[in-house]
């Protein structure tokens, strides 16, 4: 009886404190203003560029000012690509004259160089049927790679992994057969004209060629004009520079846990964003929400047990180096007994109404997780489920670590990752505050019950 | 084992059948562009009105050209209330000069006139506050009430019901107590520029005084410049016209049940809107999801053994005659064993990602309806659960038919209900047909196995 007692004015606690959570979160707008500023005033920040060295600067400012018991900056050597000037592509056809095509070139891709460059297209749906054409048929044409995203998942984040390969090793594939250039429809579900960039590879092997994404309209349209004029023409001309890799750094800030400071709770979002749209959703949101668990636990006067630990990660988008090096420095200091991480969560899939939290974690780790969805079931946080996190955590897996993400519903971010619209306007207060406060909350969470 | 097989067998070619509707739904473009059209060719539509009468007849021949077995209208007598000209409303203070407000009449108001009318204000936050006040300080003044929708619950619909009073029943409380008119804060959690309009009532015991709403940032100002200068004046123009009544109807369109075409699942939305927006998420996709329920129907080859009965209703928004109208009928039909209602399920909370149904059913039904959440769940279902329906269906409710809402996600519906803003760039593709999907899976459910 004592027992239960106990157990149920604990049950109570949580509840209140969690209530207190939300409330604080959807009565202030800081976050949401601090979000305004890193859109508006900073705007695009990929990796090694000079507004990537702003937002390391900004939120460290921030952070200071939030007084937690310590901010540091953590080296990350990043490489450095640059765009360049606005792409070009255009199509000449034998029938109906030219037309512009929205492109934008894909990260890592070598520029054509201003003069730019011309050849026949050939169309294809996916790395089999560029196979079953051959050299013969690919060489010296440049391959255009228009398999749609798969409407159907509910769940939009399947769709896109089912269609981003072409992105990722489309000019490493087409190369391959002596393709001169790519052209990737972009890994989108909106019909529109916006080309969506992201990371795409090279192999050593082969010769790297110029790669562009096309909006989804422009691939509709491309294809079309094939089927018109298979002999048509299509110049591209992109100006991408690699640099030399750069200094840059991860931002992190602590609070100290009360009783055991060694342990820790980590959690953040990326720093880094594309840089053609303003980084908004991808992942201004992350960023501004793990600054607000900080502000949300000092301004509850909510003194952790553990130390949680803000990381916000330089470059995801091109190389996951701030992953890489957090994730390294964790295992070197853990295997000198110095600290231990009991929890790694990532917010990084949009500022949108948060759903719940998926785990990759031991199935004692995921039960235990689980026992607290009565507490979070009030604040349409339903699914609580094995699965993946985020790229940046990946690094604390050998250790054991149960690795969290904020899952927040899907349907519009495709919409917006990693293209032009990707921008303030998309990201609504309720939204993006009530992803804070799940994050808070479990935060908060674990420090009590692990 | 043979009874377990059977059932076993069931649910799974349940499954398939909602699988096979929602990927129907998220292929097909459909009621998305119908959607465009009764936003952007028609637009706000009150009853009454000359658009009222064009979604009349747009939606009976789309319905006609989709060649389900009936397609008919019911009569329905509604207002016909008229905002006229754009509304004025200027403060002059002594101190800064003067300044423009957005504002907009409230639905039934009556108006000032051209000449408009010019008095002082005096704040509230309720109607204790101004009785409190009393005749003394509210005669001859204009009320302005300004208490905030609340920000802390999850669900935005209890923070509108928190604040809606206001706008419903302040122009007939301030009335009584000598007041010449009304401004009334905007039933918004959002910081805008938008004054949201809604339906207002007066009390024959009182003389009717004009009603306005006015945006979130201006009745911020507003009670900032009242606090430097308590004697400021504020000029409003309305010229509203109440026009006699005019005949108006509910679409209505059906595909007869196989086995007991007299045993009816009625759905829908309503057609009419308030003016000043294009009615998108209110209800212009609650119209076109039900109206997609019956093509997802059609295309599939479902054919249902209950009769499946759209009705699209007028006049929601002003004095829900539609509503009545149907719900009248319904009984009578009922009363001569004519036809009986099984489930009634009503769309009416915006086209945003749904999150499950909630019940106005006894616990036997709403038991029965809950056994289901197994096949409702992968489509992110989560909430199946007693509570409120709609307006438009509560006509049933004396015939003990289990009522239903489509909830959906909740955070951006009151940015844009009743303003200028909810126009169709707010809806989302996937979010719509995740709704019209939702609505179509229920429902076949329910004629499988009620």
């Amino acid at each position: 009886m004592l027992f239960f007692s106990i157990e149920g004015l604990g049950q109570n606690t949580d509840s209140l404190i969690i209530r207190k959570i939300y409330t604080e979160a959807l009565l202030s707008p800081i976050a949401y203003h601090n979000l305004a500023f890193l859109c508006n005033n900073i705007g695009g920040r990929l990796c090694g560029s000079p507004q990537a060295d702003q937002v390391v600067q900004w939120t460290r400012h921030l952070l200071e000012g939030m007084k937690p018991d310590t901010v540091f900056l953590q080296p990350v050597t990043v490489e450095h690509w640059e765009r360049g000037a606005k792409e070009t592509a255009r199509v000449t056809t034998t029938a109906a004259g030219g037309h512009n095509l929205d492109v934008c070139a894909l990260g890592s891709s070598i520029g054509t160089g201003m003069a730019g460059l011309k050849a026949e297209v050939v169309e294809v749906r996916n790395f089999s049927e560029l196979k079953l054409l051959g050299k013969d048929k690919v060489e010296g044409k440049i391959v255009f790679f228009n398999r749609a995203a798969d409407p159907a998942p509910i769940y939009t984040f399947e769709a896109y992994g089912g269609a981003v390969d072409q992105r990722a090793y489309g000019a490493m594939q087409a190369a391959h057969f002596g393709a001169v250039a790519v052209i990737v429809r972009s890994a989108t579900l909106a019909h529109d004209d916006f080309p969506h960039t992201g990371i795409q590879h090279y192999a050593d092997s082969v010769k790297p060629v110029p790669a562009v994404a096309v909006s989804t309209n422009g691939a509709d349209s491309l294809s079309r004009w094939l089927k018109a004029d298979s002999r048509l023409k299509l110049f591209i001309r992109t100006t991408c520079i690699q640099h030399s890799p750069a200094l840059s750094h991860n931002v992190i800030a602590e609070i100290r846990g009360s009783e055991y400071p060694n342990e820790i709770i980590t959690f953040g979002g990326h720093l880094d964003s594309w840089d053609i749209g303003q980084g908004a959703h991808d992942d201004g949101t992350g960023v501004v929400q793990s600054i607000e668990v900080l502000r949300l636990f000092k301004s509850l006067g909510l003194r952790p047990k553990h130390t949680i630990r803000l990381v916000l990660f330089m470059d995801e988008e091109y190389a996951q180096r701030g992953g890489k090096a957090y994730g390294d420095e964790a295992k070197r200091r853990s295997g000198l007994g110095l600290e231990k991480h009991i929890a790694a969560i990532e917010t990084d899939r949009g500022g949108f109404t948060p759903s719940g939290f998926s785990i990759d974690a031991s199935a004692i780790q995921l039960k235990k997780i689980q026992e607290w969805k009565t507490l979070l079931l009030p604040y349409g946080l339903w699914s609580i489920e094995k699965g993946g996190s985020g790229v940046d955590i990946q690094g604390l897996k050998p250790l054991g670590v149960p690795l969290i993400a904020l899952v927040t519903d899907s349907q519009r971010y495709f919409d917006y990752q990693h293209a032009a619209s990707d921008t303030f306007d998309k990201v609504n207060f309720r939204e993006l505050q009530l992803g804070s406060a799940a994050m808070a909350a479990l935060i908060w969470l674990i420090d009590e019950k692990w």
